[in-house]
């Protein structure tokens, strides 16, 4: 009775993630965290970039410390988001200044910037399944709407046709998470134009402009030499959002960015609003040291190779047990067909040999679980046997 | 028509305090740093303890970087909740444990959790004028409406008879900010138990608990004796926000914590929702060195005498000249009544002699304005002929 109507639906299906990062805690506890396979976080495993320590600390030697730990625009620090400004230019050949750049409490922080701008109530943002589950929360910050396009469970890839088809009047946004969270799909240029051509079309048709929020805390962690377009240069109204919480392990920090191309329409109302969310839900400004830290290191490289070799392993070592994978492009995730057919119960299954990893009935894609290969090799090996057990168990065919 | 009707509100009523400091800014371009006496923001000047870098040098050189800046529970490290539920317990003779307190972005972040788990569209939330002019944004990101109980502008302490009248069926949240932002005043022990009697009946009469927000930041920023009473053990339905942005100057870093006492109705229910607000608002967790450092330095006491020295020359210099002052008693904010009654056209004549402050029309208190003396005694020296000018522009007579 206490709680608001939308708070409680949030706390009835609580997060399947954390509800399962808690319950490797607990079993980590009883049989020991050697004994326990934990699959479930997106919490990186690759040692911090030693640039971060080094950061720091040349900072508080050399900074004025009320100047490091003070208040600045709620914007963030103009230096800072010049050198986003100027890194972005490098990397992709735009034209962007500080004044469209915002830097943001992780990526998650520049998503509900954008969703507390623009949404009224039962406004509707769209989102392609298989879906970070979190994106119902955000959405329901500000009593929007989630509207699913169902997963193309074949490719993976965004079922455009489909989603001409979910456009409403109400819509003010289309998310695009790429690579996928969980599916570890790329979303290939062709697939992006295709997109663009589609709203295009359809913002003449509703009249206002469909902004595309671009949530891509994982495209620096690409294999096979895959690359991954850069939306906002396809989409004239896309909102580019980064974090550098996985590709520099630092996701507990709460940094990121947003940028907003100018000739994106309704540019000069969308900036400062976008501002003004930055301040008002909270957060003020995202946090000041770790602005200026990774202003410093903006072109540290991620270690790329750390979650190749465990999604190599992965792969492999389930498909031979005659595991359904899909193999991953990008980021640091596998999802699996459960064997059976219900994800619930294989979890369970896999619960009870210490293996936790997360359902996807919650996001969009029933049947499936993930698998978050961003923890230690070793863990990788040591869990195969578990594994190869659940296999038994469910009567699949070794492929060796 | 791109942005939410509630932000467009938001656009149109910007923050008068982020206007002022921007406008600082540019005056400080233009005319030199030294020339602009910048009373606009509550960004503390008091030197940054030595104990944050002592900490944070500490915590990077013998923790592993991976854990200190990684993923924690939503509610943050159990060992940080852990002291500071200690802390408290020590300080005000309570018996919190760590599953009371949640780590959250600033007091700021803390507030919107609440408000996220608790209201309902068009649902109220009581203030007492004069109040943080941003209750406001927090209020309205949730579609809740802010219900103003007017001024004693007399003693400035809080008109229980008033807040009786306009407490209805949606009342759901009362918000106190003691000391309190902009008035400097610090609410009794009796004042507290007159609200705490005056809401328990009230509850009685709507059915559902009415939880008082307490917003503390400036709790330990007190003078000549003064006290502030604990809220929590006078009103049962209470819920407890601290940040270190002011006692410790660290305003950018966005560290702070809420605390519920396990007897406040409904807990069981409000504690894992206010967890889940806190994950779902974008923030994931409070950033996570800085609640590795709070937990280093809940001791660390605030350097009041640096304030209070400014105090007593900014109210003891403007009242000479004649101008009518609040004399405040806690956290670094003077108000002062606008000569002539216009806030808006006083503060123009100030910025003509570079001097910048707010007006207090958005914080329910038309006819003041607010100076944040939280600045270098050096500035307000410098700035005393310039208010000397204003002084003799609006004809005042001086005390001496």
């Amino acid at each position: 009775m206490v709680l608001s109507k939308s708070m409680e639906k949030l706390v009835a299906g609580n997060s399947a993630i954390r509800k399962m990062f808690e319950l490797g805690q607990e079993l980590a506890a009883k049989v020991g965290k050697d004994n326990v396979y934990d699959f479930s976080l997106g919490n990186p495993a690759s040692p911090v970039p030693y640039e971060i320590k080094n950061s720091i600390i040349n900072i508080l030697s050399n900074q004025e410390p009320n100047f490091v730990h003070g208040y600045m625009k709620n914007a963030g620090f103009d230096y800072v988001r010049e050198r986003v400004a100027q890194h972005l230019n490098e990397l992709h050949g735009c034209a962007y200044s500080k004044d469209d750049i915002v830097m943001t409490v992780g990526a998650a922080g520049g998503m509900n910037d954008i969703l507390r701008a623009i949404l009224n109530d039962e406004d509707e943002v769209l989102v392609f399944a298989p879906f970070f589950t979190e994106y119902r929360s955000y959405v329901g910050n500000f009593s929007g709407k989630l509207v699913v396009v169902p997963a193309d469970t074949e490719h993976f890839q965004l079922d455009i046709g489909k989603a001409a088809e979910s456009i409403s009047e109400r819509t003010k946004a289309v998310i695009i998470n790429n690579p996928n969270n969980p599916s570890g799909a790329v979303y290939t240029k062709e697939t992006i134009e295709k997109l663009g051509k589609m709203l295009a079309e359809a913002e003449n048709r509703v009249g206002h402009p469909i902004f595309v929020i671009c949530d891509e805390p994982y495209r620096d962690l690409v294999y096979d030499g895959k690359t991954v377009p850069y939306i906002p240069n396809i989409i004239k109204n896309s909102i580019f959002l980064y974090s550098f919480s996985k590709s520099l392990s630092l996701p507990g920090e709460r940094i990121g960015y947003l940028a907003l191309k100018n000739t994106a329409d309704c540019y000069d109302e969308l900036m400062p609003a976008l501002v003004i969310a930055n301040r008002c839900l909270g957060y003020v400004n995202a946090p000041s040291l770790f602005q200026m830290v990774i202003a410093d290191c903006l072109d540290v490289k991620p270690n790329v190779s750390f979650y190749d070799r465990n999604r190599k392993l992965l792969f492999s070592e389930l498909s031979n047990l005659g595991f359904s994978c899909i193999k991953p492009e990008g980021a640091f995730y596998l999802c699996l067909r459960a064997p059976g057919g219900d994800a619930r119960r294989f979890a369970s299954s896999a619960e009870r040999q210490n293996i936790i990893f997360v359902p996807l009935d919650g996001f969009g894609l029933p049947g499936f679980v993930r698998l978050a290969y961003c923890v230690s090799y070793d863990m990788i090996e040591r869990s195969i046997p578990a594994f190869q057990r659940i296999a038994s168990e469910y009567g699949l065919s070794p492929r060796y």
